[in-house]
């Protein structure tokens, strides 16, 4: 498995033309999936996300049967790896951000090995970034390419080695991790970021909000201030490669909770095994 | 002069890799110079602005020499044409969002027709745009490669005919359009938005501002809301490639002042003949 093997338009390649609208202006979007044995996992959540990202932005792909059959091909033989997705909405014949309604979406599909933990110990730990997330509601919840502001969020939790960082919009909400969503556990149960002003509906996210409604636990998504979370007793991230990964330190405090972790772990691999 | 004709890393060339961080994440810049009789205008302000966002991304690109060559190279012959460079943080060694310490940044450099205009009249109509710029102070004022909110802004521009749309903020100020920077004349004088909080700080905006200065004009660069606006009497646009652009319907309203806009072109063209 090499990062430099990729099924461009079906075909091994490995570049894209340069006037294509996803490296010109970031128009299009992404997918992150897991590969067990050859088999994609939640690939039907996965697709719903796309579709809808699709939808929002107007760009008019439908070849989700060769897509599928591209990831499953990248992904056979390996016992685990991520398949990443790319959809553009292809190659500019013209220059300016309007798109051109010729333009046939481009399709990247790349296989990556399963990354190796860095974590030397038990310890997870997030803490605050001072890069905010934006609020948009046109591009709320989508998994698109524009991407800067996780990219500078991650800069700073290089330098701080932490797991993880947790983001703010620039209303002050917290929304989510910069690769990750975030549920909290408080005195009225579990709570997580509504997501309608900006973050991204992620795929572990929506498994987890499943598996809470199938063991009969309610999760509140709502608007979610820092001040709260000094109350919190558990915090855990979700996202296809972490699974549902528990907090232990979060903004300078140690944070003791599992309890629902892994209530929730046992769920999704009761159901998804 | 071919929308194919590119120099990558200074190399003929139509295609960068798949992995490229400009394309996974929209991680980097752009400029659009006007070119004329080869000789590339303004270029001390393009770069800067670049150079402001090289900083704020820590990305590690000096290579202005080299750039300034190829500039040269591709418009050299042309009467009038766009050069338009890219800089991106370059090829990623690993997934994430987090910079590779070893990434060397790409840099595209494609020649562009001049446009012809679009007009078939004297009017240049800019409609409101229902799509708001995301706040991101950590992004204001640069040009950078997420353009989402421009594209889905321009689909709803052709859609509706106009020339451009003008755009708020989701806080309700009134920012610039999706490819221009915009002035306002009122009982005040003129005014033009502050972009600390988004926008980008155009290279036109910029020599209409010494321009001003240079006649003795004051400008204002203040929070402006959209309800200011049915008291304006002049309204003008600026970009590299329209210059000072009037405008002569805005969201409804036909304005009829020019007088600011035609003695600030030609300040302009007798300082930068």
């Amino acid at each position: 498995v090499s990062a430099n093997s990729a099924l461009i338009d079906g075909k091994q390649a490995s570049a894209v033309g340069y006037t294509d609208r996803g490296l010109q202006y970031g128009d299009g979007l992404f997918e992150t999936i897991h590969c067990q044995q050859g088999q994609p996992r939640w690939l039907r959540l996965h697709f719903d996300r796309l579709r809808r990202g699709l939808t929002r932005l107007q760009i008019a792909f439908d070849r989700f049967d060769a897509l599928q059959a591209e990831i499953r091909s990248l992904a056979a033989g390996h016992p685990r790896c991520l398949v990443k997705v790319i959809v553009t909405r292809g190659e500019a014949s013209r220059r300016g951000y309007a798109p051109c309604p010729d333009a046939v979406p481009t399709r990247i599909v790349s296989c990556h090995e399963w990354p190796v933990e860095p974590l030397t110990s038990n310890e997870f730990r997030v803490g605050l970034s001072s890069v905010r997330l934006g609020i948009n509601p046109c591009l709320a919840g989508l998994k698109h390419l524009n991407r800067l502001e996780q990219v500078l969020a991650q800069q700073q939790m290089t330098h701080n080695a932490w797991n993880e960082v947790l983001m703010l919009s620039t209303g002050g909400r917290v929304i989510s991790g910069s690769m990750s969503n975030v549920f909290f556990v408080g005195a009225q149960g579990l709570f997580t970021p509504r997501l309608h002003e900006c973050g991204v509906e992620g795929v572990m996210r929506r498994v987890v909000l499943e598996a809470a409604a199938a063991i009969g636990v309610a999760v509140c998504e709502r608007e979610i201030s820092m001040a709260e979370l000094t109350q919190v007793d558990e915090v855990f991230l979700t996202n296809v490669r972490l699974g549902v990964q528990s907090v232990t330190w979060l903004e300078g405090r140690a944070v003791h909770g599992r309890q629902f972790a892994q209530r929730l772990q046992r769920q999704i691999d009761a159901t998804h095994s």
